[in-house]
């Protein structure tokens, strides 16, 4: 896991550029350190990038709920990030994350666990949790 | 290249959610369909989507421009689409790609080249061509 120092995560702050989404807000792609499967994006804000980087846990900012989502918080599946990497345009991170169960709410490893074939979704990968048994509340 | 009929392409279009990002847009993430690179995150409308799947050659929509973004259009660095992926809230896509030559206008494989260590951005991978040679309009 990855930890940041707080001038770090002031230095990368500076740096980012936050204009481009509405509410000041990044994209974020996490996909999986070892394996490369692209698991989900998300958006952050100013506090979600700082909390990130100073747990070393993937936060987001849910723009549905307004608020800050720190991942895996009701269902323990956080992702635990190993590097973290900034496009060409410093306006999109890429976390390279090591995701504990899996990403999705639905069950499967990754929230693009569907490909869109013959006029349909199609479901590729397993499923790994029954979303029934880990959101209880 | 993988392309799609009118009629997988309407039921597509049908089935994306373009409420969530202002101007009806959704992000769509290009990955290199053979290492699992991440290349470059872009957003695409209705139309961007559509020429995508007609042609197998990802299309974007530029903000900045306020264009469609024929992405490779003048450097020939274009981005067949081999397979395309939906998340779970039908709001972003990825796109499996075999990238022609560089996705980055710098000049890297990827845009996400720079990973961020020790409060700097730190280049990762090499650079496969010149931008001053290939940009010349």
């Amino acid at each position: 896991m990855k930890k940041f120092s707080k001038l770090e995560i002031d230095t990368l702050i500076e740096l980012l550029d936050f204009s481009k989404i509405e509410g000041a807000l990044v994209p974020v792609i996490a996909q999986d350190y070892k394996t490369g499967e692209v698991l989900m994006l998300a958006f952050a804000n100013e506090e979600a990038v700082r909390q990130t980087l100073e747990t070393g846990i993937a936060c987001y900012y849910s723009r549905s709920r307004k608020k800050l989502w720190k991942k895996g918080e009701e269902s323990g599946h956080v992702q635990e990030v190993q590097h973290l990497f900034v496009d060409c345009y410093k306006d999109t991170l890429l976390l390279k994350v090591k995701q504990n169960v899996a990403a999705c709410h639905t069950g499967y490893y990754s929230c693009f666990h569907r490909e869109y074939e013959g006029g349909a979704l199609k479901i590729r990968g397993e499923k790994i949790f029954n979303p029934d048994e880990v959101y209880t509340a």
